[in-house]
């Protein structure tokens, strides 16, 4: 594991913020612009997601050129750039692009820094609600319209009590949905649509658990560092790391994570 | 038709905006108070959306009584109470309980003043956001966290580059979840979980269609509102009014709306 000195992390806390807000204006710029896609033939040629996804990563590799050229990045629009320090910067500059092309507030900005074992610091920015939900190096916040508040996931309770968030109802390949919906009868409330906001509801104490599957790397690993910091637990459907996509469980605590993790295997 | 005179309307909606701000503190009050449910016993005492739903609506009755108390009242928590001038409030102090209870951005204030043809003024509140959609007696407007711009519904596409949003998948009864899934493969995009928020995306202009069914007088008329003024539809799954609730289906205009009509008509 990379060391990171405390100067160091803040200095990552300091550079995700700027990242964060460079992404916040970029994606926003074409969010709900309704008078772009008016004309038709002018619409068939601008696809608002690419442009803002693209300006958003392109703006967070400028300031990370400039103020942690030592670090690697992984980001979902421009690939790997290797760095010499252990750490790399996973960007997606937009989680959720059909939810950022329907106008919904549940998309987001995912970033995190990882080092060879996992994500260290990660951060879930809802830009067009304001809310920012970072976890990591000593903190564990969401800062948003009503304020700043301390991210702490909910104690166990039952599974018949729990509330499952996950995207898409059909939950990946027909196995793999197969395998969610063992665990749908069995909680109280099963919600879609989210994208990353799911997870981000987890960390606020408010749902017990997000399964979804075919994920990426840039999906997952700013949703770990957010949860694990405020004492959840996110794994994949075997009960093993998943910083590097695939099947997700994220889970409140480790009871309820126990609890569905059964049911996944079947 | 009752009249409604230029006075009276500036009237209407100053005091619909009073009952909005009004919903918005209450039902902030008890949102995402994690700290309520952490004592598992003092939870299964309280119920927050209860609670915040009785009191936002009381809130609102007491400014009614004020303000109009020529006007009737009919709200989700606490029935009818008759008035004398032709014009009816109805109110649901949260739209999208499960979402409230869940902590999600999209359940919502309705408010709407319907005579006896239906709805002449409609406003959808996001409280969390704070951000308010209107509709009705001249507006057409949405202002939120990025400021003010007028709704305006989408221009006609082929139903196969369509937005469909739903809040459950299931959507209703057996034959009622047949009828909207003769509509899914035919579009190009379905989401679901979005509780009163889809139907205030039509309005702005990002969706083409909400279709629900098993809604209530209180869930349908400030969206009948605010989507007409934007320049939509909507109706039953017949095309007939559908301001006393049921099935609905919302769109962005009406070649859209009659795509998806003959869909569900089988």
């Amino acid at each position: 594991m990379a060391r990171v000195s405390q100067q160091d992390a803040a200095d990552i806390i300091a550079t995700a913020h700027e990242l964060a807000d460079a992404a916040r204006e970029a994606t926003l710029l074409h969010f709900r612009r309704t008078d772009l896609t008016a004309d038709t033939k002018e619409a068939e040629r601008f696809d608002p997601v690419t442009v803002a996804d693209r300006l958003s990563e392109e703006r967070m590799r400028a300031i990370l050129a400039r103020r942690r050229p030592q670090d690697g990045i992984l980001g979902e629009e421009f690939g790997t750039t290797e760095g010499t320090s252990g750490l790399t910067w996973v960007l997606d500059p937009i989680d959720g692009t059909r939810g950022y092309l329907s106008g919904t507030p549940t998309w987001g900005v995912l970033i995190s820094v990882r080092d060879a074992t996992g994500p260290v610091y990660g951060l879930i920015d809802q830009p067009y609600i304001r809310e920012r939900f970072e976890g990591g190096l000593g903190r564990a916040e969401v800062n948003g319209p009503s304020g700043r508040s301390p991210l702490r996931c909910r104690p166990p309770r039952a599974l018949s009590e729990a509330i499952l968030f996950s995207t898409f109802p059909e939950v990946g390949t027909q196995a793999e949905g197969d395998a969610f919906r063992r665990v749908v009868p069995n909680v109280r409330l099963t919600r879609y649509g989210t994208d990353c906001y799911g997870y981000a509801l987890i960390a606020a104490g408010m749902i017990d658990l997000v399964i979804e599957a075919g994920l990426q790397a840039y999906d997952v690993q700013a949703p770990i560092a957010v949860i694990e910091a405020a004492g959840g637990i996110m794994t994949d459907w075997q009960g093993n790391p998943c910083h590097d996509g695939g099947q997700v469980l994220a889970a409140a605590n480790r009871d309820i994570h126990a609890a569905a993790l059964a049911l996944l295997k079947g």
